[in-house]
């Protein structure tokens, strides 16, 4: 139903034009003029009470006196009227609306956003927009919209949150020779946004990449399930990544720009390749547009220069994609066709002397020889040598060798003969490039396809079997005292709810109660003052640690009591908390906070210096997979940490990845209640030795 | 006199072809068909013994035979009859050879080589290559090579050590429209290199930026030396930097890739700028060869489009010149020409409705306003505008404002009309790209270029008043006894002789000694076993910390005997190390090596897990001034831990700085001796307290 509503709103068989206009230079000219001068074979119905006639078409007076049904309604009209011809739209059943018009959230007005929405629903519509420049289709000749042209022919489609943006590309897809298939302006996504939208995306038969330029989300989370279920690339290029950055994206389309490494992290985990910039965008796009994907890491680059072979090698290695010798038999075949000072290792250079042939049975071989998952073949402009006739060689060679599967890009280096070659090769199907590490990064591009995909195979790690009525009774508790931090106990309880080791904490009121407790703990114990008026503890001389019998026990109580009270007369002592000593071992920090675009979103990290000096975290949207988890404890730059160093034994890094797990399960099902989660120091032991979580802190939402 | 030599080979009044053929297709054919076609003013003389006549020019059997003088000689002969040649050219008093031949160290055979170097010296003449293409001059229109064509005119010298990839980026520099003065080929430099060449450039006046292609020096320390004189921008893109990749450089062109810390360093000390790929490199010489260095960090960003507005500060971030916001007078003008919607903040968001005039006036007042150092004007192609004359306002403006030294870079993005104003701009001196971020990076190179040039400003620090003898003679007694390590007390010795603080140790071979040294050095010390047949000292019980007093010392020194011994029973035991015990602060690490490119180079780094699992270390090739040694303090990542964390005080950096120059010192002044070098660790305290060398290392050459 709702793939059907946006069918009508993005391939309508028919457009009403609600604000539509007889004077040049008027968006309700354009628009119409757009969509007749690009042949857009559907029924146009401009919308107008004042008019008769519009560049040859009959105006109607209303949406309601047009005859047939109306697919998608193009608003231009101004911001105040829009929703009573909203309603308008819902009585002649319109699926989608294309709201051009600008003047809602982006200058503060959400409010009339959120009454269109409401009156939407009501009807069954879908609305794009508003403060947009419309959609274009080139499989529809579809260009519903004020931007000039439909964009060069291609497969991939664009959503963008930029509608200047959108235009300059628009034009731009002739200079770059990237070819599009739809792009669509979706400006404050007050209703359809980028989850929508790339679902729709997913299943089009015309897209075969979506290419995404995005500001701020804030449907982040639906947004990673929606991305994880569509079987085509979809590259993101994230604007306001810099703090500096992110306040101007708020500015401009009134949405919220999250932090960099959240975004980074909620990418990974949608399976989304993230672009750096606009030129990378473009080059990604292209090659996944046009080429399949690499199912393995061992990439050949052929070349006729050692210099460009060199360039490719160190590119390779900076796109994570590091070159390996070829094996012997490949290198035997691939010195048939060079002289005696070439390479046949990889990069394999054919050297100056290559021609037509060298370049025609190399790449021949080398794209059928199964150790070969993918191509890359340089060429240095020579005068002995024709580029289009080396291009025409590499064509043919890939036609006649057949293979499926494995990709293949390529860089031409020189001047005219050569960039029109490179443009003859992408028109055959082959993204080609003016310089070698572009031809590389978009061969790892295909790469980082599949290995993304290949890592959010594993579903979120669910929480089993967890009393969580009993968390939300300490939460209610909290609440009820007008609190907004849980105690250190009430934190320690949670995360025992939810699988999580603790050191075992118990609040005494007495001396013999402490006794009792700390028996019960075992000794050694520490010892705390509980007070909350007391935050300071160490320097109230409210903490003993390694006690390591009763009697010192009884001495500790009294000690820690007197302390407290010649440290603040009037301090409301709740008791001494008795604390399990967790022995030495690596410290780790595990955090949450609720992002406003994903929600619950986890942070993983080495104690003490590693968090404190180097800022060493990772991030995940909340839940995780096993698999993420791992990921969270290899990606960042002490993992060597928990390998053990400096002659340690390993860490218990399964334990590691389960209370990960865990972890997230809790902020995720608590979601509702807790704004913030520390979970530092937890200490992890030896390889099977298990981890304790040494200190909590949860804090909750306002409510 | 070798500026003269340099200017007959690269600027040369009169050449020889000695090879010279008159058949197409033969390099000796083509060259003299360049000098030709491409308009060379000069003399030009065939030399063959066989043909009397090629291309219309007379034929000369022997250079001797030339009626006039000679200035540089192109060698097109086979490598074996070179040297006889060279012996001609000597006689005939030629001034350079370009030895195109190829058949040298490239194909292990160097010997060959350093015959014709001795040739050239005793003659007085300088060798550009061999294995090269030639070299070319649009301002002397030379086309001495077998390139096609001489490069697009500009202000950019070019010197490549990869023949194939200069001959393609010649092609090149039409499509990518940056122009060229001299392309220059060095391939194995057996004579003229690097240093020689941006020596010369930097005072050639056709020439106001160089670009380099560097696959390895041989040359490092003068060619830092050298640069650093040169007046004039430098980008190297230096390729090799993978592991993978150096293998690839190696078997290229014969020359040794170092490693890619140490390049870097290099770079920064020579004043280079270091361009990551073939794009970035064109994009940062095209910006330094027409615009003027930016002189402070105030860069301002007009916009039409918010979109590429935030690209451009997420840019100018990773460029490491973030952008702040323009003072409250400033944006009270620049409000006067955008509708309310628009942000007269940084980036300054003109809005859609941007035309020519507020283009003009916008750019006019920010580039004239003393705030900006440097201006980036970003335009998104809209129907309502047209490229061409916003290029035109810009330019009106700029040139109306008639501001001296400050930069402005440009980027349009859109379609053909966008793509022929970016054209038209270059041309007009500005430089213009297709993506927000190139022309940000292009203008934070302008700015790269003034810090790096101030921040080698201030002379290495020589190391004043050391008794380098008294350190040889520790030196030449290892040697003597054989060995190619010093003892920790000769390496100490050594390390105070040039200023460095060490713990104090002493070689007690009695009690009584024992006791002696202890007192004299204070107490606590530390007592360690001397025995060459004693590695793992403490597995022998043969170290003992924190003795308090001369008792301990006398029972400390029996039971480490007694130990030694019976872990060892036929141990040549030197004695028991006393040794002063340090107390605990920052632990930091100062290394060298003897790098086969760059000589003496430096290495610091914290300690611990800093050095061991982050590999957080940095280098500067020795002797470093007191900014680059405050520089390799700050670079590191844990550069906090030296500004105290967790409540600790600040460490003596000022300390630091003078131990990284006394050390540079000592490194340079027995780098005839010296292979590597460990001072690890050394602990560095509170400020004002200074540091001390805990354990010492110095490996020697072997010789």
């Amino acid at each position: 139903m709702d793939h059907e509503l946006l069918n009508g709103l993005l391939r309508p068989k028919s457009i009403a034009i609600i604000g539509a206009s007889a004077k040049p230079g008027k968006i309700g000219y354009t628009v119409i003029d757009n969509l007749i001068k690009d042949g857009y074979p559907g029924k146009i119905y401009p919308i107008n009470p004042e008019a008769t006639e519009i560049l040859g078409l009959k105006v109607y007076k209303n949406i309601g006196d047009v005859p047939g049904d109306v697919d998608a309604a193009v608003m231009t009209i101004p911001a105040k009227i829009v929703a009573q011809e909203l309603i308008e739209c819902g009585k002649k059943k319109v699926k989608g609306i294309i709201l051009i018009t600008s003047g809602f959230s982006e200058v503060g007005r959400k409010d009339m956003e959120d009454e269109l929405v409401a009156i939407a629903r009501q009807y069954g519509m879908r609305i794009l927009g508003p403060n947009i420049v419309g959609t274009l289709s080139n499989s529809d000749k579809l260009n519903a919209s004020f931007a000039p042209c439909l964009p060069l022919p291609g497969k991939v489609s664009l959503a963008s949150q930029s509608g200047a943006l959108l235009i300059a590309l628009d034009a731009s897809t002739y200079v770059r020779r990237v070819g599009f298939d739809k792009l669509i302006s979706n400006g404050n996504m007050c209703d359809v946004n980028f989850t929508d939208l790339v679902t729709w995306l997913g299943v089009d038969d015309n897209t075969s990449c979506i290419a995404l330029y995005i500001e701020g989300f804030k449907d982040g989370r639906s947004f990673i399930e929606a991305a994880q279920k569509v079987e085509k690339p979809i590259v993101a290029l994230k604007a306001g990544v810099s703090s500096h950055g992110a306040a101007a994206a708020a500015s401009h389309t009134g949405s919220l720009a999250g932090a960099v490494k959240i975004y980074g992290a909620a990418f990974k985990q949608a399976g989304v390749i993230q672009a750096t910039d606009l030129d990378d965008l473009f080059d990604r796009v292209l090659a996944l547009s046009i080429q399949p994907p690499m199912q393995g890491d061992n990439l050949l680059v052929l070349t006729n220069g050692g210099g460009v072979g060199v360039l490719a090698t160190d590119a390779a290695e900076r796109c994570g994609l590091p070159l390996h010798f070829a094996p012997e038999d490949v290198q035997t075949e691939l010195r048939k066709h060079m002289p005696e000072f070439g390479s046949a290792k990889n990069p394999v250079d054919m050297t100056g002397m290559a021609g037509n042939e060298w370049y025609y049975e190399t790449t021949h071989f080398a794209i059928g020889h199964p150790w070969t998952h993918g191509l890359v073949v340089l060429y240095c402009e020579t005068a002995m040598t024709n580029p289009q006739q080396i291009a025409e060689a590499i064509k043919r060679a890939i036609d006649e060798a057949d293979v499926k599967g494995k990709p293949v890009t390529v860089s031409f280096v020189g001047g005219e003969r050569s960039d029109k070659a490179i443009q003859w090769l992408v028109e055959q199907g082959i993204p080609a490039f003016g310089a070698p590490d572009r031809a590389v990064n978009a061969i790892a591009t295909l790469r980082e396809y599949t290995r993304l995909r290949e890592s959010i195979k594993d579903p979120a790690v669910s929480c089993g079997d967890v009393d969580s009525a009993a968390a939300r009774k300490l939460i209610a508790k909290a609440r009820a005292e007008k609190r907004s931090t849980l105690t250190e106990i009430e934190a320690k309880q949670i995360f025992e709810l939810y699988g999580l080791p603790t050191t075992k904490t118990s609040l005494a009121t007495s001396e013999d109660e402490a006794v009792k407790m700390a028996d019960a703990t075992g000794y050694p114990v520490v010892m705390k003052i509980v007070s909350p008026d007391i935050i300071h503890k160490s320097d109230a001389g409210g903490v003993k640690v390694s006690i390591k019998d009763a009697a010192a026990v009884r001495d500790a109580f009294k000690t820690i009591l007197t302390n407290a009270k010649s440290y603040k007369v009037d301090a409301d002592i709740h008791g001494v908390a008795i604390q399990e000593m967790a022995p030495w071992g690596t410290e780790v920090i595990l955090g949450s906070v609720n992002d406003p675009g994903f929600g619950p979103t986890q942070m993983f990290g080495l104690g003490g210096i590693f968090v404190e000096v180097l800022k060493d975290v990772t991030f995940r949207v909340a839940p995780v997979s096993r698999t993420m988890a791992e990921q969270m404890l290899s990606e960042i730059r002490g993992a060597p940490m928990l390998d053990g160093v400096r002659g340690e034994a390993p860490r218990d890094k399964a334990a590691l990845v389960d209370a990960l797990c865990k972890f997230s399960s809790l902020i995720v099902d608590l979601g509702d209640e807790i704004a913030e989660t520390d979970a530092n120091p937890v200490i992890v032991y030896e390889k099977g030795k298990g981890l304790k979580v040494v200190d909590a802190r949860i804090i909750l939402k306002n409510k």
